[in-house]
């Protein structure tokens, strides 16, 4: 996100619930949150999403803040829910806003921005497709295609979003129940017809001339000049919140192991002002943790983790207070190093290293101190050499900056 | 905390009630949390600290984890009281905890840290003292030098522990009241006798050969030897908590304007074996940011705050997609960028640039993507030149690389 010029911003976990009413659809608040009274009598919500939070806070300093206004976050998140593939209780999500950017460039940039994260977990283009809808355009069908009063778009719309987790029959029967019952046939027929519309090109005559689809247009030709091929419009698309005011996208992983949503976002240009401030167009995405690490899973993505202290002191004989000596002057340099206190046999101490996944450890008995060499023991490849403790710390720090990748290495 | 070999670990901000009743006092549970019943019908509390968690973790695994076991973690924690300075409802705090070691190395090491990470913020020896007491010797005075009970003691730990806190003629009196009536006068003044004690060696000789006292001596033995010098012996020193079992130790700033208890900790065997695992011996401190963030105030300490942003490309005229491709580029090379969107005038957009605090502008229009020399402007110098795009990243790593004082920094 920062190389994104993205500014990471926090907040609290605990809000008033009724910024969550209104913004988040009701099932969420009142089946699935951690909310209570505090003892101050507020009703009170640990955070289930951030994005009402941060349009608050954007609300609260509208004015002193300039724009485009970039800000990201990677807040834990609670659901009372049951615990399943892909749904844990408390999750962990990157928070991306972008506000202030009323044209097209504004989904561009955070489309790019998903497709970029997703190459540098190191997922190919063939692994994950990202889907594109439009609520302007889902908003003309609901009304203009399909003749659908406001109550029944929004009932559809939550239909729709539930298509692929409920049976075939559910989905039907709910769908035709929506419709007048007049329209009962002929209105389910056109949706049929229509959410099984697999580009563009098959959408009816009349909604091809809309301007959202203009802009879904436009938004492709970007995409592609910026080199994304995996992007494809998905008519059916609908995004479960209600505060989605144009473009939306999702991405979905290939793999039909984990055929699934992975993340998404939008446009929700009204959030803002519902907290009392002018509007400030907004895009943003929500990606979370538990579904990215099922993806990264199934296709063999995931990182190995390494520990972050580089040596591990094997301590022989009576020499603690000496051995912690030669520690000091180590970190003095920059290397990570756990000093054993317990007084084991060496063997056990080089054990405990291994177990801890700790790349060296480094002899000091009373030998070495007088003889100002000590050996380094490489844990993975077995090898052993007696150094002097400046030699030491270069292999080390060698080591960790050629092992970690991290942003250096790129420069 | 990974200088010392200390591994990160992370735990949920919910736990049962139950856990903190019997571990962190009365007054802390039924007063001054978050607690609720969640929708499952469980007595849960929003951690007020971490201490009792982690002993938790570690009672779970306590055979499977290898010892020294060094873990810390920077959690939020919350507690319902009246914000006041140095006190807030959410506030961080540094966990830092050492599982496995009985002896004095384990509080040399954790009094070394907290040193240590206290120089690192800048802080001379003669800012802070790093007061050291022994609850064993509490213990001693309490029963034997005082003669006092279980529950008198337990009062009297809590009293001292607020006797900064209340007027003096309060303390007296209460502490008068906890000893018998007949005690009242010459117990009351033994006691005082002792809280007056400025070092050691003005202790009743009775106390000065008791074991704990052994034990500080060694103490202050080894953390002289480690280089440190400005911790003292403070015999009125108390914690608030009651499970603290051994040596405990507070840093206090010695600025008379903001003469308080920074951070502490100390050793307690107990808890872990709460959780109905064996004991584990465990010595461990919490380092808050509020209290630290007055510290760095007072001492004018605090670290400047620059924005991850390194550049601000700033768009004239209608070439935005140019533009896109041009920070494509740099961010390849690892320079984090963030481009304007709005099409406002240039001056408008460098303005945004100062005001997010970023340190350069890079300009791109028409002209410059047709000669391929881009003038860069250095926003705190206000110097300007006009570079190839590569010259223009190294300019900006370089730049990066030397103000930004990293590990790297130090290798």
């Amino acid at each position: 996100m920062e190389r994104y010029g993205y500014e990471e911003y926090d907040a609290p976990i605990l809000e008033l619930s009724e910024i969550y009413k209104a913004k988040s659809g009701d099932e969420l608040v009142s089946q699935q949150t951690y909310s209570f009274e505090d003892r101050g009598g507020r009703d009170v919500t640990i955070r289930p999403e951030m994005t009402p939070t941060v349009a608050r806070m954007v609300a609260a300093k509208r004015q002193e803040l300039s724009y485009p206004l970039r800000w990201y976050s990677i807040p834990n998140l609670w659901r009372y829910e049951r615990p399943q593939k892909g749904r844990l209780r408390e999750h962990w999500q990157l928070n991306v806003d972008l506000f202030g950017v009323q044209t097209i460039d504004g989904e561009i940039e955070l489309i790019t921005i998903a497709s970029d994260i997703m190459r540098e977990f190191g997922a190919e283009e063939n692994m994950f497709t990202i889907r594109i809808n439009s609520r302007k355009l889902t908003s003309i069908i609901m009304a203009d295609y399909l003749g659908l009063d406001a109550m029944q778009a929004h009932l559809m719309i939550k239909l729709m979003d539930r298509k692929s987790k409920i049976p075939k029959e559910a989905f039907e029967a709910e769908a035709r129940q929506i419709f007048d019952a007049s329209e009962a046939d002929s209105g389910f027929k056109k949706l049929v017809a229509l959410s099984e519309a697999k580009s563009m090109a098959e959408l009816p005559e009349k909604l091809l001339a809309s301007s959202p689809i203009k802009q879904v247009q436009l938004l492709f030709t970007h995409l592609k000049e910026a080199g994304i091929k995996n992007a494809v419009f998905d008519v059916s698309l609908m995004r479960g919140f209600d505060y989605y005011t144009d473009i939306v996208f999702e991405v979905f992983d290939n793999d039909p192991q984990n055929n699934r949503s992975l993340f998404g976002g939008g446009r929700y240009d009204g959030l803002v002002g519902l907290f009392g401030a002018e509007a400030v167009p907004t895009i943003g995405f929500g990606m979370g943790d538990v579904t990215i690490a099922d993806f990264l899973q199934t296709h063999e993505l995931l990182p190995e983790i390494h520990s972050e202290t580089d040596v591990y002191l094997v301590v022989i004989g009576d020499v603690l207070r000496q051995a912690q000596g030669v520690a000091k002057l180590m970190r003095q340099e920059g290397v990570n190093v756990a000093v054993e206190l317990l007084s084991k046999k060496p063997e056990k101490q080089i054990k405990t290293a291994v177990k801890k996944n700790i790349p060296f450890a480094l002899f000091v008995g009373e030998q070495e101190l007088n003889s100002e060499r000590f050996s380094l023991k490489d844990l993975a490849t077995q090898g052993e050499e007696a150094l002097s403790l400046e030699r030491v710390i270069a292999r080390v720090l060698d080591r960790r900056n050629r092992g970690v990748k991290s942003r250096s290495d790129l420069e």
